[in-house]
């Protein structure tokens, strides 16, 4: 199957982009294509990938905002979870596929329960998807065991599902919810498999000072210390990293997800240093968190809050600027999972969107990297293209009004029941 | 001339607004009408009000992002504003409503040059503005003499365009640019005519420190100790106010206009005091600023930013809720300016817009205030009425192609010019 992209702009020239299976091909000749779309007055930008999210938890959009994350946790997310089915989550997941598809990305990190049935569901909708079985053990070594052998029962349903855009990952939720034994034996696992790992790290002072106790060093620090951390390794959130950590890090090719939509609405109280963490060459991208923590999946919006809250934190205004905020949301993102996307390259995966520009927020159009990030959102995407499929065209996306039906019927139920 | 807007979402229940001239006269009843509007699946919400813009500066959006405050200044932006003309100002501020109009905002109030075809371009387009014509005297009293005397002529033009959307507003930019002496004069024109006053208070510590250079006091503290400050006063950003000075405003009743994007892209290295503020009883709506410092005029993502930026600024999820960021946007706007509207109410001015929540990142419904403030964007606005005026329907706007144009041309040349 070949698909060619007629007269579209590609960083300033107009230009034709033609693919061939799940590649691009060739950049500038028009040939002949099973597809033709017409880029005619539309930008080509690479997908965006969305580099830490729990797809399926746009089931609690709205369900308990503005309140402490305790609070939160303990009478809202906490027992409705308790109760969520495979069904919940493949409709969840399908949301908020759908939610990415209409706001450009192409490629999500996603961590969660049922994780089979998240795979189940990008697949069905064409996504790039790496996909992480929760794994929370308490300290419970009963519990332990039982929660690896879900993990591992998972992980063995996804490689069924597995193609080139479908990839199990394995995801310890964070050092205060996994034990040692865990997180080694989660190591091993890693270096056995060559699967990623997707892990929340250093997002509250809480998780900082109750490390200090149990373990006398930071999070980071503990986790170099038995051996889990290396370039595998993906840490969402960092808030609250120091230097040395930050050190660490680099040392050991950890790479990072900046949230900054969710650090905020949460309060969790300091930026990710990013500034620290460029001069330490790490590899970054962004992540929206669930929906429940944002409330929306759209890294448009992201790729601005987080040159906002950089600038922000920094007090400086050329901290993070658009070229890369938007180079985090794409490469960057692109990098941490290995996937050979990000820029629009003849050889790279397909994965692409076409925006349309005009329209007043992007009027006029002095500087078009500053605009997609600082003036759109994701609604500007009317073409995405995610491994050489064509999923949305004019914003049309397949099944679009059955999935909002049952996802909103599955959360309402989800939470008459919790 | 009427219409009637049947069978919408008004607050939870489904209903009819029938409004009539340029107010809502009843709610509830079907009735006979010149123009019906199906409102079926759509909620009504009122229009929003954006408290603090420069709307022509539309046309520098994206030119010049990432830098120092005084850089961007002295190499960008005053180059081009010395060669602004009238022409420039009346499509820059086409562009900016239409702009506004497509994402949700009815009233405006706006600091720039040539505010007469700011006025014209307000009149066409259908918003309810309040224009200021900015005033610069640089403590020059020859400038001063001069600027009084625009923004005299300015006003007089805009008067005569008058109606009950297009109101002159006496603008001095702020305490380090016009002279004690025009501030006095501007205060007892104000008393004299009834206009209100806006004016940048508090935006950076320069700004602070500078003041007690030169006064011996802060700023807020400054203006009231001539006696400038009272409850005709919209002060915008505020960022650096201490508690004193809240005091100071909310014994004078000056208005504020909080504006988190544009603080936080400039890095004013501050958030403004919010809680304090609410604690004191003040006034307060929510401001753009211009698109070259946001870079978009979409109040939806406003909302959205003051609830982030404020958890944030106080390390608590529970300050600014989706509730509070809404009402701001809309009630305490409308209150500043008075303006009788911000709630959709019978007698109330016809401002106002109808959503489409049928789409992704609005599903699932447990909370509609949540999704409009942290979910949505501006283009979830379908329709929008103002003054009784439909401005947008199925989100058409009259003109939008030709403004696009003109202003792109417009910007394109401003920028060569400079």
């Amino acid at each position: 199957m070949s698909i060619l992209i007629k007269d579209v702009q590609l960083e300033g020239d107009v230009t034709q982009i033609y693919i061939e299976g799940n590649r691009i091909a060739e950049i500038g000749k028009r040939r002949e294509a099973d597809t033709v779309l017409d880029g005619k007055g539309r930008i080509a930008l690479p997908g965006l990938v969305n580099l830490h999210t729990h797809a399926a938890m746009s089931l609690f959009r709205g369900y308990g905002d503005d309140m402490d994350l305790s609070t939160w946790l303990e009478t809202r997310i906490w027992p409705a979870e308790a109760r969520l089915t495979p069904d919940d989550v493949y409709w969840g997941t399908k949301l908020a596929c759908l939610e990415m598809i209409k706001s450009g990305t192409t490629t999500f990190n996603d961590m969660y329960f049922h994780e089979d049935q998240a795979a189940k569901a990008a697949k069905e909708m064409g996504l790039r998807a790496f996909l992480a079985e929760g794994i929370v053990d308490l300290n419970d070594p009963e519990r332990a065991a039982k929660q690896l052998r879900a993990a591992d029962e998972a992980n063995r349903k996804i490689e069924s599902l597995r193609t080139d855009r479908i990839n199990g990952v394995l995801g310890p939720h964070a050092i205060y919810t996994v034990s040692k034994d865990s997180l080694l034996r989660i190591r091993e696992l890693a270096d056995k498999t060559g699967s990623l790992i997707h892990i929340h790290l250093s997002e509250t002072k809480r998780e900082v000072d109750d490390c200090l106790v149990e373990n006398g060093m930071r999070p980071a620090r503990y986790l170099d210390s038995i051996g889990f951390l290396a370039k595998d390794v993906i840490a969402a959130h960092g808030c609250w990293l120091d230097a040395g950590e930050i050190e660490v890090l680099a040392h050991t090719g950890t790479m990072v997800a900046h949230c900054p939509v969710s650090n905020m609405k949460l309060a969790t109280g300091q930026a990710m240093a990013y500034v620290a963490m460029k001069e330490m060459g790490l590899v970054m991208g962004l992540g929206t968190d669930g929906a429940a923590s944002n409330n929306n999946l759209d890294m448009f919006e992201t790729m601005k809050v987080a040159a906002l809250l950089q600038k922000h934190a920094h007090g400086d205004p050329k901290v993070l600027p658009a070229r890369e905020a938007f180079e985090l949301a794409t490469l960057g993102g692109a990098r941490a999972l290995g996937v050979d996307a990000g820029i629009i390259g003849v050889g790279r995966l397909a994965d692409l969107i076409l925006i349309d520009p005009r329209r007043a927020e992007f009027t006029p159009r002095h500087d078009d990297v500053s605009n997609w990030v600082y003036s759109a959102h994701g609604n500007i995407v009317d073409t995405l293209i995610c491994d050489g499929q064509v999923l949305m065209r004019g914003r049309r996306v397949k099944g679009e009004a059955e999935i909002l039906e049952k996802a909103a019927a599955v959360a309402r139920d989800l939470v008459s029941r919790a």
